[in-house]
């Protein structure tokens, strides 16, 4: 193995074992690493062919060592590795940062514009491929995945490799017109204390492509699109797949954990069991990384401790995005919308909005001093692939102007957003820190203004600039000082950004 | 004076007496009218040149008797008159019918498709031609107006009369940006003892010139827009002032009362003045025409007795007509939104929504069974007429889909709609009685479905048509029965009209 890893790489020590009898749970390895600012013990995992191994992530740089331990006896071994600093687009894990922001671990903000991907991992290379092809184009810094398959309208195709060994439930006859949750298990044959190692690779292998390309994982760990009764699982199964997941994925500096999507779809579950994969995580993820919980109706308790962030969907039509400001209060944590209505057209409401109204979203999102996340639900008789879930090509107009948002906001000083007073039909992001009337972007959202009259101090000087949100342009309006009126297009998704100078 | 009059029109008896002194305080002139069914005692009013007029709605047909009398000599007559059937289009005064809803006495149904054009009476004699040019053209069915001239942005042009004798504050120098609600008063000199019966005048001329168009004529007494003193006239004023325009308007049958505009904003007035002036009303207007009162900020108590419907304006950018079932329930009156922002490009969030948005909150507000208004306000540099204030020529887009959604509810069955059962992402309207799954319209708004599904009995028929509301167009799309998929476009602001056979 490399004796040299960069901060916040993944240094993984390897060993062979015994390959008899059932290693996921008749065996046991782990390691403990140490450098001059920590020490931690990590769980290794068993990778299939009598291979175990055991992964790190370091936080410092400089000499480690390493020692390893199992139950078997090629599981003791030691070692030393250095630890360099970190390369290019590396900033290490993601972590809250001025209460309701987000910041990589070397102090550069993150913003973040997500996206939603469940499945991408399970499908065809040649779709994986493209999906990766699209990531590279920068649109978004986050992508929301799941562990498990998913069974769901548009969603009745075989993965291409499923979490456990075992048989399936046959897929024919499966359609959107019999579609149910309340789907009979029995028709599976899974030993569930025999997980697949190629299904975690390949999840694995997502989760690097995404770091390569600065997008963080967020891991859906567990939801109720099943027809295979991995939602439903007894506790023993539950806990050797949370274990065999946090070992495995936990050293990926990009890794954020999402216990469910729609976690309250999942009815074999009960809150108590939520606690508990999260009291599994807090003991188990030595690196802390993002936690949240993804609702369908009701959002859970964002006020729990182990809830890092909140991740929200949207419990109404009309008004959702436009409550980030107030669930800020009631939480006091980062809001991240990680669901309010895909751009698409699909017969249901949550899969067919515009691209305007979805670009809309994100800014009064961000302005606020929240975060949104996109998804793309286009029918496509032809293929069934829609970005959604299986990744793919992207066909809306939204992607660019989430690119051009996040843009602008990597270009705002300190560490994000915060909604600033304004009038009524206006939205005014300020700096979340500091001097709020130095630096204001006005966004008007639906409303078309030709003008805006505006009154900062007379004695200073601003910059005075016209955003066109979905034309992605940016125009100088001049250095304007006291009372001034700018000019606008009377166009919808227009903004002002004011600095002074 | 003629001697037959048609059932809702107005009979009026004129005689000549006292010009000396001040006639509209120091004399009282009225009358009362008997037919089989009725009798009905009537103010009647000074209008000038020693002319006093008292006025009759007959709400029946046949022979009338009446006699007037009043503190001269000449107030004393009487005659006789007949009352015929009522001519094309005279269905009388609208009333309140379904609890939600209204029909015209006749019983015919009144679907409320409403516009705003607070001082257009006041404007010179060409654009008031232009104006009703722009109203035979049927898109609306009431209009919003003031008897008070309007000073506001936009609106600093001194109105052609005035309702009072007396001298105006000089207007130079008003401007957009120097406008205030706090106006000092001071330097108007009125006679709030002597009204200006031309002023009326073109008033009752402009409810007339609504009427032979089917347009019922909202008129708003009082509202805050001033810059004379008429929103802080003494009680006495207040009173001579009601009483004039009471025994004025309120023979017209196309009359309903809007106590105010914004009644919050009038700084000099109470909850016990609104109380009053509605007491006045009650008391005062023989044929109980509706009433209601229209907020800033803060609903009225709409619960109020003599409270015949809901005039709202909304009270939060996003959602707003959405909340229609509720306040039905709130408060078990017709909802009629008549100021929902307008179609235009002013700076002003209330005053710069599209076409398009201002049309979906119509549909939004007709299906869940309530009704909206109209308004327009694009900038016009150079004449500054704006339709919302002044009528004119129409420049959106908005009045012909206004117009086209009347037609869809005038083929409604029974009289108005209410919100049906549907699925999270539909408004579903159905008939506010009788047997709901016989006829149904699912609207979709901002949503692109490409295709719906619908499971309705499969033992009937069902004629099914697909509504572009924007492109104003109605589809066949075929006789269904049972579950059944009808194909949409993936357009915005779609609906499905089903109807059993």
């Amino acid at each position: 193995m490399k004796n040299q890893v960069e901060r916040w790489g993944v240094f993984e020590v390897r060993v062979d074992g015994p390959q008899e009898g059932n290693p996921f749970v008749e065996h046991h390895f782990g390691g403990i690493f140490r450098g001059k600012n920590e020490t931690v013990q990590a769980d290794g995992f068993y990778d299939g062919d009598g291979v175990y191994k055991v992964r790190f992530m370091p936080s410092f740089e400089g000499a480690y060592t390493y020692e390893t331990d199992g139950d078997f006896p090629a599981a003791q071994t030691t070692g030393e590795f250095f630890v360099s600093s970190p390369g290019d687009g590396n900033h290490g894990p993601v972590r809250v940062a001025n209460t309701y922001h987000f910041a990589y671990e070397d102090g550069t903000p993150y913003y973040s514009v997500g996206t939603t991907c469940y499945v991408w991992t399970m499908q065809p290379e040649a779709v994986r491929q493209k999906t990766l092809e699209e990531l590279s184009k920068g649109y978004f810094n986050k992508m929301r995945f799941c562990v498990f398959p998913k069974h769901y309208i548009h969603n009745f195709r075989d993965p291409e490799t499923f979490p456990f060994e075992g048989t399936p439930v046959d897929n024919t006859g499966l359609s959107e017109e019999n579609f149910s949750y309340n789907v009979d298990f029995s028709g599976n044959d899974w030993d569930f204390t025999r997980l697949n190692p190629e299904h975690f690779r390949r999840l694995e292998q997502a989760i690097l492509e995404l770091q390569t390309r600065g997008i963080e994982a967020d891991i859906i760990v567990m939801h109720p699109y099943d027809r295979w009764g991995f939602s439903a699982m007894p506790r023993e199964a539950d806990d050797l797949y949370w274990n065999y997941v946090i070992a495995r994925f936990a050293a990926y500096r990009n890794v954020w954990w999402s216990l469910a999507n729609e976690y309250d779809l999942l009815r074999a579950k009960t809150l108590e069991d939520w606690e508990h994969y999260a009291a599994l995580l807090c003991e188990k993820d030595p690196y802390k990384h993002l936690r949240s919980v993804h609702n369908c109706v009701a959002f859970y308790d964002y006020t729990r401790p182990w809830v890092t962030h909140c991740s929200m969907q949207r419990q109404d039509l009309y008004r959702h995005v436009e409550y980030t400001d107030d669930y800020r209060t009631r939480y006091g944590k980062p809001v991240v919308w990680d669901e309010i209505a895909y751009e698409g057209n699909l017969d249901m409401g949550w899969g067919n909005i515009s691209g305007q109204e979805l670009t809309r979203r994100f800014w009064e999102a961000a302005l606020r001093g929240g975060y949104a996340g996109h998804g793309e639900t286009f029918a496509d008789p032809e293929h069934d692939i829609l970005w959604w879930s299986h990744g793919g090509a992207l066909h809306g107009e939204s992607p660019a102007r989430i690119r051009f948002l996040h843009q602008i906001l990597t270009e705002t000083p300190g560490l994000g957003l915060k909604r600033g007073a304004g009038s009524f039909d206006e939205i005014v992001g300020v700096p979340e820190i500091g001097d709020s009337g130095a630096y204001e972007i006005h966004y008007y959202g639906f409303g078309r203004p030709s003008f805006r009259d505006f009154h900062k101090d007379d004695r200073a000087s601003y910059r005075v600039e016209v955003i066109d949100t979905w034309n992605m342009t940016v125009e100088d309006a001049g250095v304007h000082s006291g009372k001034f009126r700018i000019a606008l297009p009377g166009r919808e998704y227009m903004a002002v950004r004011i600095r002074r100078i």
